[in-house]
């Protein structure tokens, strides 16, 4: 375990909205899930969309050049496809430098770093605009401190990945919003911090700093301020639990919310791991959890249930609810039994 | 979290011994701690010092030239030394040229990269030497498989940082090696690494790829070969309990021990931390550990009674010995105890 803060890649978090689409000369659906996903949940900061000839993939938004975009308010384009070696193609080069100089900021999730490109690098300094890579990690995460800060902080936990996790905090901050909460969702994955246009990409950043990083992530804030914090993995993932433990720590919730997916039955990847019980994950989280806010406690359960129809989802809500004792809906459906949810995560 | 594999600094993590130990120019002993730490646990694998011009500090061993030494059988010179800034002095570039040009790889564990160093870079090429950081992981880790490796293996788990765990598995392995049992130390933190030859610095591992780390530090081995690997913090450390969970995921522990320090209250450098029990730490070790190795049991406890007179530690040892129903036993004073240790281990 270090005692000295570790130098990190040095970039900027917060991101310059709105934003353009790139959706490069992508032809697979698949490829262009970042910006189907920008698009679906975070619309209203997407302006336009633009490609490199040979595209037949659409968002279903407006065309528009960079020049164009900039004029609507646009502030930087947002790679939004990825491919299979995780490289940017010579032939992106053009358009990517096209953004830079209409002033766009350019903003990437690939692997490979925008800085590393000689053209982009050179267009960048030129143009004055930053090249941001949302898979670095911001320089100067400290060690932990376990200090309780002030303010109220929520935690979606899974009990695996890719569940919901990410959408139930989007929801659950936009219906805090809606009552009037002082509210911010907290973003730890890529997708989620080009919506929010903030965020720290737990998964990347060095083991001895991630429960640092949480705290950096949800710094004190006013007494009646609520940061919704998205989770990432689960306590129970073979891979990945050292990172939920440390964004459990860190982000020292008041108020968890446990995101299953109540078909699958075992974890997405690990097909040797079952999926963990909701009722053992509420109990491992409260725990663990109680080391930094001995105070946590659960406010309910989010189901992910698009794989069943509007009768199942809502009898298997209502039989959750009275199994578990506790608020359960699908923040998808929303509806009466997600306002209960709300209810109790602001009880 | 992330599916493909991230490029990270490929450095070898294996070690040529014997070592020439290079203590600077130093006039503290505290900054020495390396070098006096490996005369303390690798004697044997220390062949001489060398120093620069204006040292006060010594180890005892003979004060050897790179030549010298290297005629003496030495492979690499360790940097033994570290200072407040965790730089390179230039005053000290020349003496490791010298080792560079004697034939010696360099190896360092200070924060700087030696390979940042265009002197020691430029000598390193023209001689065939390595210039090797011990803080840096190797490259190619993968995400953790979860999957069951044969072999038996060993994890030492802490209540806290800096009590007793690396010590504890040294301890232990060689015990075992006294058995005629097949076994390796596998390191996790820069001086086990230093002593062993080899290691993966779990500290420094980017959080999504830790318990692949683990994966790959204890491979699959004989049905009837030990790996006996240091922990490293504790599930109950509010900065650095991620580690300790990815670990112990990735280890997928047959055994633990707990290494505990009687005397102390609060975590260290957390004093609103207070130490966990025991017996705590022993049942969240088998509920966390259980996911990727449902056989984990506790052989028993390693206390740290450096504080106590013998009288008072044999008495410790014996009343926790008998409270927590399981073997108890201060690796450092050995004796009965040790040896019942040892059995609990291997039974």
């Amino acid at each position: 375990m270090r005692a000295l803060s570790l130098a990190q890649s040095s970039v900027a978090t917060t991101l310059q909205q709105p934003y353009l689409l790139f959706l490069g000369d992508v032809t697979e659906l698949a490829y262009a899930k970042t910006a189907l996903g920008l698009r679906d949940w975070a619309g209203d900061l997407c302006i336009g969309e633009f490609t490199c000839p040979g595209a037949t993939v659409s968002t279903g938004l407006p065309t528009l050049t960079p020049a164009q975009a900039r004029s609507a308010g646009a502030q930087s384009m947002v790679i939004g496809v990825a491919n299979a070696g995780g490289v940017i193609p010579q032939k992106w080069i053009p358009a990517l430098t096209e953004a830079l100089e209409a002033g766009l900021d350019l903003v990437s999730g690939m692997h490979v770093h925008l800085e590393d490109v000689p053209q982009l690098k050179a267009a960048a300094l030129r143009h004055g605009c930053r090249l941001v890579d949302v898979r670095r990690p911001p320089a100067g995460i400290p060690i932990a401190s376990g200090r309780p800060r002030s303010g109220k902080r929520l935690l979606t936990v899974g009990t695996d990945c890719a569940l919901g996790k990410k959408y139930t905090a989007l929801a659950l901050a936009r219906a805090f919003r809606k009552r009037n909460i002082d509210v911010d969702f907290r973003a730890t994955g890529q997708t989620g911090i080009l919506i929010a246009g903030s965020g720290i990409p737990m998964d990347a950043v060095v083991a001895d700093f991630a429960a640092g990083a949480a705290e950096m992530l949800s710094p004190a804030a006013d007494a009646g301020h609520w940061d919704v914090i998205e989770g990432q993995g689960s306590l129970s993932h073979p891979a990945y639990a050292g990172v939920s433990l440390a964004l459990l720590h860190g982000s020292q919730p008041d108020v968890f919310v446990v995101c299953h997916a109540p078909e699958r039955k075992v974890m997405l990847g690990f097909p040797d791991f079952p999926m963990p019980e909701v009722e053992d994950t509420i109990a491992q989280t409260i725990l663990l959890g109680k080391r930094t806010n001995p105070a946590i406690r659960c406010a309910g359960v989010s189901l992910n249930t698009s794989q069943l129809d509007e009768a199942s989802a809502s009898r298997l809500i209502a039989s959750e609810c009275e199994r578990l004792g506790c608020a359960v809906a699908d923040p998808v459906r929303g509806g009466a039994a997600f306002e209960q949810l709300v209810d109790a995560c602001l009880a």
